[in-house]
């Protein structure tokens, strides 16, 4: 992610709050302050990388940071700043809300990598669409952070094809081939199946990649016993971080889960700005 | 919040998944198809009143709906539309993550306000400032349908001096005096305090409400002993659906979770999409 | 106000005069220029704050400045800078705009408050939202430079509940009850009367403030005598330099007037500009 | 103008008001309104061309409209509307605000072109670049339906050589032969002078106007005996409705006032609703 | 591509020739009019899928069509539409070079597929990121009518790793297994080589695709005759219509060209306008 | 072209290539690179004064460069900078692309004006508003660069009455007159005549320039005889390298060429990246 964009975006975050006024914090306007973003609970850092380069655009210095992806535990101190009282005021709960929220992201993803990994070593743990509103590149940078794979970053940039578009556009056979002789050579695709039966249909008719959804465990590896190796398989439905060890077991080669992103917990942390 | 506002963001959401191109959906280009959205889980309905708009404005029919507010459980339909199929199927997932994820908050929110009228009946369960970045409006909406009242919407409604303030003013009753002076008589100016004595200098120099911060519900209830009635009396710092009673049964005013918006989980909802 | 949200207002006054190309000034590329901005009429300075980052941001170099709130007379110079010819003579007339148009507020102002405080010290005087589309944000910070008050920034900053209101929502007491009902406890209530009868319901029923709307200073005057300190009384209704001290005189304690925002002289001011 | 765009400024200003909500005006939702533009003192009307796309835009609809450049007096209705009161409140201060200032605008450049057509029946009354920084399409239009000539939209559409330029680029007759020689053939070049020789220098250089700043009209006339009918002369600097005439008896061929934008009143507006 | 994007865009384009005002056009303010678009060359129509929704957009009726694809010839009508004048004159000329250019490189892309496909009916003519500035989407559109493959739409949606990426990451089996290892699952990574033994090192490493950059046919021969049917093969570097053939008879399974959006020429039309 | 304009534009030709991520290049974050424009065939250089304040702005340094209007040849370097990997990779494209087309307009301007003024020296080759959508200013910079007129800017800066209008408004004298009384003093007013009727009618009713379409030589000659040095004439319609030089000698003051901006190819360029 280029900085340029990045800042754009953190712009529009601190407009929302802070525009056009922020009436009780300009009262500290022309007061040097200094900022320490403090962990308050364990897990993965995440979003240092995107706050940083805001930070100095808005004109503020960066006195310390930890690295994306550290270890953190409570009382840890992520990133210090200094610079103008109003300012550092201002942009406070934006800072706070992008790195609390991306963290918490990062921290269930290393969990369900690390749960995934001890009893399937070659998995990956992938992301979803089911990312928040406005914040899908963020969250896709958050699931890398945390070891997980960003999976597609929107509709845009690999083709899957799933029920809904099966029922618009006729059978597994039938929608795999038409989408496949009109889809650039430049993209993978891939498809979502429910039964075994079109799992191997999918395989015969070339897909890249198959994702069983909502299947049991006992059914996915079922499949992985007829197909794995001779095309991505991806289990997805469901999936969280107590149940992920059941489905990594069964050898699938990817597992996604929309968890990571729609309802993982943000990682407890506060800022406190003293005068410098 | 005005239809015109609501859909110039979905339209940003929309770009964020759909933008150059749906390479899968397009092919349903000249189909039409028909949607449903359903309930997987049991909670408080939202977002129907901000997608419906938005809908409308991409070309798509509203067959059905139900009203944000409405108690749904599984395999409620909350929305029903039909369109072009190539619309359908790249408004899908923005159409979800909005509702789920709006949904899941006033879940939450009704769930501590029910809890917290149990044994306070006019205590308010209020927001915070802590909401996912860009969605703030769409959250504090959400709040309002769960029960609670909204809070500041921004930096920019009210006066809320917090400890970072006080740090760099000076102390509680030096910068309220300040604070006060130089303020529109149009704002009330509230006041966050972390003991009694600053409580009661808060109320003595005339802050319109007092935030009492990480109290112990004990320590709040010695408050509430000698302030109720004379000042707003606004409990926060980590209440949540598990402790929301104990802080209420204190007689405070007003207790404000960030929880509800960054740790509240998805309302678990698909789309199905048929040919019509 | 943040610089950069004010930058970002002012490029696009800037695009709106000198987008795509400065067909005159563009042959002094390459030639450094010295600018100074020239007050030539009596009055008090408002707009500095707002022009220096702006210039700032456009690669100039500021050589002086007077502070905003300064009061100025013909002859004196506000703001000096220097750089490129071409972009110094593109921003000159976006940089006259802005500052004439605020100090002719700021000074109107100054001239309402002297006039009302001589007859009652601690009036206010306060603007209202007949402001300038676009300019808003600029025109309230003029208002309070000039020694007022802002009043509200917007329709979503607190509750002012005007006739027309009324005239949808029910009368005085019904209005005022349902807006309460569901506002949160953040925001101020005020609600506009035309009548002593309906001043004492919008008092009993617990209105923060009441707007006197159009009415005769021995009006304003009976209200005064009835509800002063009891709750905020605001006179407004084409009030302007040549009768606020009577209307000051009745002991209210604000005088809101649309006349400083929408009807206000320019401030004359001029830019020469020279081979540095 | 073309209704897209602006329609696209006015969301911008309704955005400065009413976003993200209108606090009070939101409990009028679903009560179906009607609105009444009614003026109240004399003047030239001028907006409603530019207000009702934008009324039509946000889902109202129009009972009755007056054309811009009706004159209109106390009581006059200049539009009707109707529709969801939440809108129509939302709504109604960047209607009067744009109505009533561009209305401002008309009536003192009708006041001015009168005058001066009563002695010079050729003149033509311009306006110039010192608009309100964002409204200077609407307010060039404004200076039309008042009779007058826009001048220059901005620095893009013509050549206009002042001081400045020529304290930059060298003395009158190198500074035109310079930007003559580069610039298109498709505009127009006009040079400003403060001296009658500087003039007689310009005409000879090939100028196409000649624009006479700060001059008494004494010395207009006597340029206008020299030049009149060889190029365009235009007379400039400090004139306004009081002076206007003297200015126009010289036989100038345009005189142009900053006036008619930056220090022109708004015409006094109300808008009423009720239940409809 | 959905409406509301490609609208969006177009609108820019309209506002880049027509804001503020077409000061020619809009004295046909009011007058009804309608227009053809004339075909004076022979060639392939593309744009019109792209301006129809653009002019229903802004108030005109479609009146006649024709499809994206078809073959065209001097004096085909590619489409007619009827509405204001001034409407109709300010977007004529945005109408006119989109539809012009696309056709362009629809034309140029058939040609190139037609001779390419007569030597080697499976080869894709595949164009490149060599577009113009601002028209990516639209001209990948283009060159899909055309009957190629629209190849990346941007550096978001595949991995082509090229000499100046293995300049700074390493050589051609070191950034391959470096990028492979850390990209997702769901993007295919092809590799630019300039020799036969690192398109074999490519090869093995795993390559999805492999672009043999400015060689000569009988460079690419040889590798086809090495590789083919185990690994996708791209010829690119100056190809164009002169040329195709021979690079075609490879059997190289794709071949792109950045002549068909850097260096194609606009097919010829023209807008007729008449009172309708 | 102010600098911050330029940088606006340039960063949505990024936007269009490289958001949100570039997914091969950014693993060349963190080293730092050296990159070199070349160019590969023989032109007039145009784009550098474009690129540069871009490059700046995204944090890279300039190592060395030639100005726009350079006559170069195969193998030269246009442009030197240098920074971080992932930057460097992102921005290649949307460098090349522009820099290619622009030179490539500057190209074939250049070679028309030669060809034209060799046998009329006084003649200017002009652009017309057949340029490529969202690239109007660069285009009508590069026709400046290669010795051109730029022409109108756009349908805003003056008239030019087409046979469009003329269909929609009267004939030439009626539509001439009407335009003329209600248009800004500012404006040169050109029409589009095609016979000698119509331009001596157009000279008689006063207009500033005469543009005489899609006319033979001879019949441009024809009037060049009867009114050259009374009113600008101008010659336009497929009028290309190849046959410029027979419109020059007829005299006539402008020709202007939509060939130069729809039809030029771009000039070839690369850029070699290398560790630094």
């Amino acid at each position: 992610m280029l900085d340029t964009f990045v800042i754009e975006k953190l712009l529009s975050f601190l407009k929302e709050d802070a525009y056009p006024e922020d009436v009780t914090g300009r009262f500290a306007s022309g007061i040097k302050a200094f900022a320490e973003v403090k962990v308050k609970d364990s897990g993965v850092l995440c979003g240092v990388k995107i706050i940083v380069p805001f930070l100095k655009y808005m004109g503020l210095e960066i006195k310390g940071m930890s690295k994306d992806g550290t270890r953190v535990n409570k009382g840890d101190v992520a990133l210090r700043f200094e610079g103008d009282g109003e300012t550092v005021l201002a942009v406070e709960r934006t800072v706070l809300n992008v790195i609390s929220k991306l963290s918490g992201i990062s921290t269930v993803t290393m969990e369900m990598v690390e749960k995934a990994k001890g009893v399937n070593p070659k998995v990956k743990i992938a992301g979803t669409r089911k990312t928040t509103p406005g914040l899908r590149d963020f969250e896709k940078y958050a699931i890398e952070v945390g070891g997980g794979d960003p999976h597609r970053l929107g509709l845009f940039d690999s083709v899957l094809i799933k029920d809904n578009h099966i029922n618009l556009l006729g059978g597994v056979a039938e929608t795999l081939r038409k989408v496949k002789s009109m889809t650039s050579f430049t993209k993978k695709i891939e498809i979502e199946v429910s039964s075994i039966e079109d799992a191997l249909v999918a395989y015969k008719e070339g897909a890249d990649a198959i994702l069983l959804d909502n299947m049991l465990p006992s059914q996915v590896k079922e499949i992985v016993d007829k197909l794995k190796g001779k095309v991505i398989l991806e289990a997805s439905g469901n999936i969280n971080p107590w149940n992920v060890e059941e489905y990594a077991s069964t050898g699938v080669d990817v597992i996604s889960s929309g968890f990571i992103t729609h309802s993982s917990r943000a990682l407890d942390m506060s800022l406190d700005v003293f005068r410098s």
